[in-house]
C-alpha cells in the first residue's frame, strides 16, 4: 500500500518578503516523515483570499493531508479561516465552542475578550477544533485541511496534537554515507544502484568542508535490508 | 505602473523528507525586495519530472519572473534542465558552449569529463547560460525561467549575477515597530491605520522576549512619507 501523501501550504507576506525566515516546513517534514507520510509539495503564498482559497482547493484534492501555517491572529491581515472555508464550501462564522475557549483563557489573564479577538473564534461549520496550549486561539481541521498557527512554538504544539490523528504509513527509512570522490565520480555507480534497487530511492549531497569535498549519499525506502545491502554495495565501489 | 511579481521553485526530496533545510527561499526573497520585485509564490516540489514541468507551467504564465533551485548536478536525480525544457515546449541536448566551459574547469582540475558530468552540459535551445564561479557548471534563462542550482554558495552566485538582467521597480520600503500590547489590542488600531494609508500594507508579528510580549508591526509600500506618517499616527496611538 503506498505512502499517505501530504502537502503543506505557508500563508505570509513576511516570509515572501525575506523579513522571517520559515521554520515551519522542516518541522512538519521531519514529523511527517517519521510517521510514514510523504510531504510531496509545499508551497508559500501571499496574505491574499484568492491565492489561499486557490492554493487549499488545488493541494486538498491533489494529496491525502494539507497543513497550513500562519493568519489565523487577530489582526486584519488574518484572513487563512475565511479563505479556507470559501476553498472547501463551508459557512463560516463565530463559533460558540471556540468563544468559549477564547473567553475562558482572557478571563484568566483579566484580558478582554474584544472584536478583534473574538475573530479568533471565527471557526467553519463542521470543522473540529485543534488544541492551542500556547495562546488558546485554536487551530482546525476541514476536511482533510489542517489550519494551524504561524508562530514556530504554537505551531510545533499543533503538529503534535495533530499526529495522532493521521493515518501513517510505513515509517521512512533513511541510510547515508560520506563518499569523498567528485559528485560526477559518483554519478555512474548511484546510477546504478538505483536500478539495482528500485524499492529505494538514491539521493547525492556535494559538500566541501575543510578543504575536502565529497558528497553525503542518501538511501530512502521502507526495506532495511535493501537499504543494508545497498549501502554495502555503495561502499564497496568506493572503498 | 505596478512592480514586476515573480514566483521561486526549489527542487528537492532531500528538502521535502526534513533532511534539508532550504536557504535558498529566504536569500532570493532578501534580493528580490531589494531591487523592487515582488516574490508572489514559492513552490517545494520533488525530484519528479512530471512535479517540476507542471510548477514551472503554472509559475511561468502566472508571473514575470520564475527562479528555480536545484536538481543540475551530474546524477541521475538531476533532471531539472530536461523537465523546465519540456515544460517551455524547447529541445535539449548537450550544447557545445557549456561543454566547452566544463572542459576546461575539469582540465584544470585534471578531473575526467565523463558522462554523469557531460549531462550538466545539457542546456535548452535558446537558453542564455549563467555563470557558475563555484563549480563551473552553468544555470541558465529560458523565456522567464531562471535554472539555479540547490547549493546556497553556487544559489547566491548565480543570484548575484542574475540580478543585473532583471528589470526592478521602486524598492519595496519598510518601517517597524515593537508595540508591548497583545496583538488583539494592536488589532483595531492598525486596521483603521490599514484603511487611512491604503498605499501600504500593515504586518503584525506577535514575539515573546523576555517575560515581555508584544508584537513587532510593519508597514510595507513604495511611498516614503506615508510610511513614516503611518509610524508617527502608530507610534502616537500606543504611547
Amino acid at each position: 500500500m503506498p505512502n499517505p501523501t501530504a502537502a503543506m501550504l505557508v500563508i505570509g507576506d513576511e516570509i515572501l518578503s525575506g523579513r522571517t525566515r520559515d521554520s515551519n516546513t522542516n518541522h512538519l517534514a521531519t514529523a511527517l516523515t517519521a510517521a510514514g507520510i510523504g510531504l510531496a509539495e509545499v508551497r508559500i503564498v501571499r496574505d491574499d483570499a484568492g491565492a489561499i482559497a486557490g492554493a487549499v482547493k488545488a493541494l486538498s484534492v491533489a494529496y491525502d493531508y494539507v497543513f497550513t501555517s500562519g493568519g489565523i491572529g487577530p489582526t486584519h491581515d488574518d484572513i487563512t479561516a475565511d479563505a479556507v472555508a470559501e476553498a472547501m464550501g463551508a459557512a463560516i462564522d463565530v463559533r460558540e465552542d471556540a468563544r468559549a475557549v477564547l473567553a475562558a483563557h482572557y478571563e484568566r489573564s483579566g484580558t478582554d475578550l474584544n472584536a478583534a479577538r473574538l475573530r479568533m473564534a471565527r471557526i467553519p461549520e463542521g470543522a473540529a477544533l485543534i488544541e492551542n496550549p500556547v495562546s488558546a486561539a485554536p487551530g482546525f481541521i476541514l476536511g482533510n485541511v489542517h489550519v494551524m498557527a504561524g508562530v514556530p512554538a504554537i505551531f510545533e504544539a499543533m503538529v503534535a496534537s495533530v499526529l495522532p490523528t493521521l493515518t501513517g504509513g510505513a515509517p521512512l527509512l533513511s541510510r547515508s554515507m560520506d563518499v569523498h570522490r567528485g559528485e560526477g565520480d559518483i554519478a555512474g555507480p548511484l546510477a546504478e544502484l538505483a536500478e539495482r534497487y528500485p524499492q529505494l530511492s538514491f539521493g547525492s549531497y556535494p559538500f566541501q568542508r575543510g578543504g575536502l569535498h565529497g558528497a553525503n549519499v542518501v538511501a530512502r525506502g521502507h526495506d532495511a535490508e535493501a537499504l543494508d545491502a545497498a549501502m554495502a554495495d555503495l561502499a564497496e565501489r568506493f572503498e
